[in-house]
């Protein structure tokens, strides 16, 4: 296809703007996509924010964006699987496929995997991108291209549960009703789980909680999270715990609440990169903490779970803006952290 | 409670009568239960139509039945969780919890358990049997003490997914629609397998299995299995079989139809004890054959998944027999095994 | 390099020949190994015997031999970490990095892999041969090109002793003493095992069995096996069983004589594809079957196990013959499948 | 066996003394062990030092000890396996057979463990023990009650390596070399794994880990820890880390020194109970923290691997204490810690 397109740059901290590019063509193994949605992610926000995430500086223009749904519009010559007129969701890392990590069956942690919107690759705020056909999964009929775009945060979720090695009959507990935190709960569910109960310490938060379907939720700014979880699990303790909130309290409350024996994830990133941890108290309990770094071999089960209804993606997607908006949803994300569970780019119809 | 009770005995092939024995005193660290509803199993049959099962050889008078669920009446000593009132669930071997099995926590395979109706080991075709606590499942509000004996098999078939790694996104088979086969698919939907067909020759078993939630159903008396397979999963074939029919045919469909490096888990005796199979397959596609024992560690989460409504356990008990018609109930189930998915005694309301 | 190369050919049935060829230029990411030793495998003879393996038909002329070592003599532009001069072992099969099966790391099961010597790719009885980079593992000092091209069984070895989770503490038997048999032997002892036990019917392979390290020997023509695992193990039966033979007699022998809830390990193929096994025995003791379809992430350990001693590989390669009498040398591989335990053919210094 | 036997007594911190006590009596399933040999552990130093550890508090008399070997001199009624003149390892901690935990084979997390030596349980610096036989292990003849005192604290690093899945191939760091650090690193190469380097900032103990067959060592007072692991690693990092130095310090080294996705077992107590850790970092290296707590099922392997010379038990006990000695054995090693590697107190020949 050829001609131009939009594309949405942050030309500066806190300054999007648009320009145009010429349409991408797909390469034999690629195909090109239009895109519908786009979400809005934390990283995002933070290199919206300061320019940075550690090591990886924003050099504008730059495009932000890495959790796109659309329409395949063009398949290169070697595509086997997908045509025009297929709706995906893009997994957004493309990584080597000869190092170790990737032969392994581990790619999350390749080390020259390609990943929209982490400088200096460009992300997907714009109208078309071409993409391999074996990181682009069909959705089926009752998926819609919206649910598309996040079938990438519901990953980090499935990752998440997945590392936990969540199964039927536990009682899990999630920290951090943010969108991670609630993915992570409708993973859980997805996964089995028999209950799971959800700890933040903003009530709005907590209610989509429960209108998302967790069992409970613990209100930490109203009641102390360790009576609760007695409460909860009797002098036992919750059989899995995954940590989103990325908080020092949060992951010595994960410690304090889980049995003997049992795996706590890690998702949340601090502030400051070090967290000062109750590490006696994981060893007399003989803790296991898994670490979530991204996520693998996730996208099919996780649509799979949204069309079978075991998960409600669209309750995710608190805010819509329109593409011509960009400034402002990024505006509004950014200064509405605590409301916004997740924004979402329309790009198109 | 002192007094005696009503006892059910096998007193010869075919021959079913009743007796008086005193009811048992539980000891400190037992209950004492009196019964409602035991379900009568495939070994039951085989006892009352055989005497024996390989070298376990029934000497009458002797009392069937191992699948019970009723209500503790009485407390020993140092029973701490219990209470005269609960309704339980009866997980049916006592294990010796010293051997090398117990403590290395397959207590399934523990040589010195004492099981009901295994011989000499009487079942609980009875008014009252005296058990351990920790055997005794505590049934919540919403789990009658009909399921409660259901819970037995069951356990099989959540022992069965759990042996295959069931999880999340897969589309997995099940072979034979009889009860082990339908609590088998129930079991893999629990653990959040997204699609399990059921495969049988029998119309009414697959009609039974689509009631109860299969994703759908293969009849072989009608269709190739193999033709089937790849119609539903294409080339790449199922992610996990349980093959519950016991036979060589279906044995080696499952090699047939599964996808490389995937797990069968073998739950069916066969007749004889030996079977044919395509073992060459079989390692060209690195296949992994799991088996299954009884079970371990399952009471409580298939109890919690009865709870949820995840299983329909009540759809299983297609027949209940007066504990008065002790007679009819064995004959019955023997001549029509084909429609009876499940029978089970009421002893008492 | 510029210029021919001599290789050897199969003409058909039982006919070796000679032919020359280019020798190969690299790509960019592979290398140009002059190829030093080359062992012949079992499926080397039989495509020599039969012409076809399965529904693979040699079209002559054809290359065999797929287990080569050999010496860098020439890389391409992208190469990285491989220099001339470095002494390599050569894994033989190209996998294509992006199917399911190489995404999750099992590339062993990828559909579309290359592998030397299975038709209609040709195998490497040559003088030089062009491979990925990735696949060409680098020798200590150590560790020579002879042993270099006994990698590959040697990985069959690990990768069946890793299927069996084999663990230092384990008391293991082995089926089976011909090469495949003494690599699974030594790897299992490499993986920190304690005992290992060899099993075979004829005297001077339990000789050599013992020579490179068995623990003990049961020669089944002389003593019955069962018995001598009793008077090995007591009644508790072995922890592991690697079964090399590919007889139904062994394979129901492993399913005696291991001890519940252990994992049998299946390498070896049968003549016919199909097996008659005491599969109620094995589900009475809750077996694992796992099999083997050649190997994935085994050469690095494997050639350090060779490097630290603790693997006497040499002691396999019990004739060599000269790239000069390649007729002789499959001839005499063929006639005297008992006596050899591995040919291998020396295409230079 | 009637009569009296000799028991060494913590009197008050830094005060041993002497008592009398009858010989215990075995009960049905226990054997009465004359022992030999008693290993002092750091715990035992830790309370003569302070009268308690966290909440178990010492009240005088009090009887330390609980690393001990020694021959069987009477056996119960119902004692299947042991005779007297039997030399054993006793494996310290009875646990209920019951709960949770137990049932499920992770009985070293019993909440109603009964373990020589916490306060209130006496431990075994005395003449005779009655012990349940199940936790008798007996010797082979080439292992002496010396070392069957320390199978104990090899136990701990087998536990550490097995938690941490060592195996074949592997490059394993470990930080501490103390008993427990050297333990460790000698499991980890009767696991299999390749090479070991160790960390510890005392020459004389990095020495002793050569000795007992460390593949190199890191002084961390003369040379930076992570840039020594790139130089035995090269970029990639070791594949597995043990931690048994219990600082802050090492255990972010172990962070910063594994490849991706490996991971880091945690063994040592801090000081504080608390560790400030760079938790943004594992995260990114999606590493997993093991921990550890005593150790389960390992005695007879730990046993099998001194009897198969592939750990050096002896190596360890540097200082050998006469039982007439206790009060000198006690101020030594509380006194020395950095050059006792392993006091024992030799209770009898």
């Amino acid at each position: 296809m050829e001609g131009t397109m939009k594309v949405a740059v942050m030309n500066g901290i806190g300054k999007m703007g648009y320009t145009t590019r010429p349409i991408p063509v797909p390469e034999d193994e690629e195909v090109l996509v239009k895109l519908e949605y786009v979400g809005i992610c934390g990283s995002d926000m933070h290199y919206y924010e300061s320019g940075r995430i550690g090591d990886y500086v924003v050099e504008p223009p730059f495009v932000l964006g890495h959790e796109p749904g659309g329409t395949v519009v063009e398949v290169g010559k070697k595509v086997k699987y997908l045509k025009p007129g297929d709706r995906v969701a893009l997994e957004p890392g493309k990584t080597c496929g000869k190092c170790r990590f990737c032969r392994e069956g581990k790619y999350n942690l390749c080390q020259d995997v390609v990943f929209f919107a982490t400088p200096p690759v460009d992300g997907v705020f714009q109208e078309y991108v071409a993409h391999p056909e074996t990181l682009c999964f069909k959705l089926p009929d009752n998926v819609s291209t919206l649910e598309g775009a996040l079938i990438e945060p519901l990953s980090v979720g499935f990752h998440a549960a997945r590392q936990g090695d969540a199964h039927a009959g536990q009682c899990a507990v999630v920290f951090g009703a943010g969108c991670i935190g609630l993915v992570s709960m409708m993973a859980l569910k997805a996964c089995g789980v028999s209950k799971v109960y959800v700890v933040d310490i903003m009530e709005k938060r907590l209610e989509k909680a429960m209108e998302l379907g967790a069992t409970g939720v613990i209100n930490a700014s109203q009641e102390d999270v360790i009576e609760a979880a007695k409460r909860i699990t009797g002098e036992e303790g919750f059989d899995l715990a995954i940590e989103t909130a990325g908080t020092e309290i949060t992951t010595n409350q994960a410690i304090e609440v889980v049995r003997k024996g049992s795996n706590i994830v890690l998702v949340g990133y601090g502030k400051t990169g070090k967290m000062n941890l109750s590490m006696s108290l994981a060893l007399d309990k003989e803790v296991t903490f898994k670490t979530v770094f991204r996520y693998r071999h996730i996208y099919p089960m996780a649509i799979e779970a949204v069309a079978e209804g075991k998960v409600n993606l669209k309750g995710i997607a608190t805010h819509i803006f329109d593409f011509n908006d960009i400034q402002k949803a990024m505006d509004e994300s950014v200064k509405d952290k605590a409301r916004i569970v997740k924004a979402v780019v329309k790009i198109a119809e």
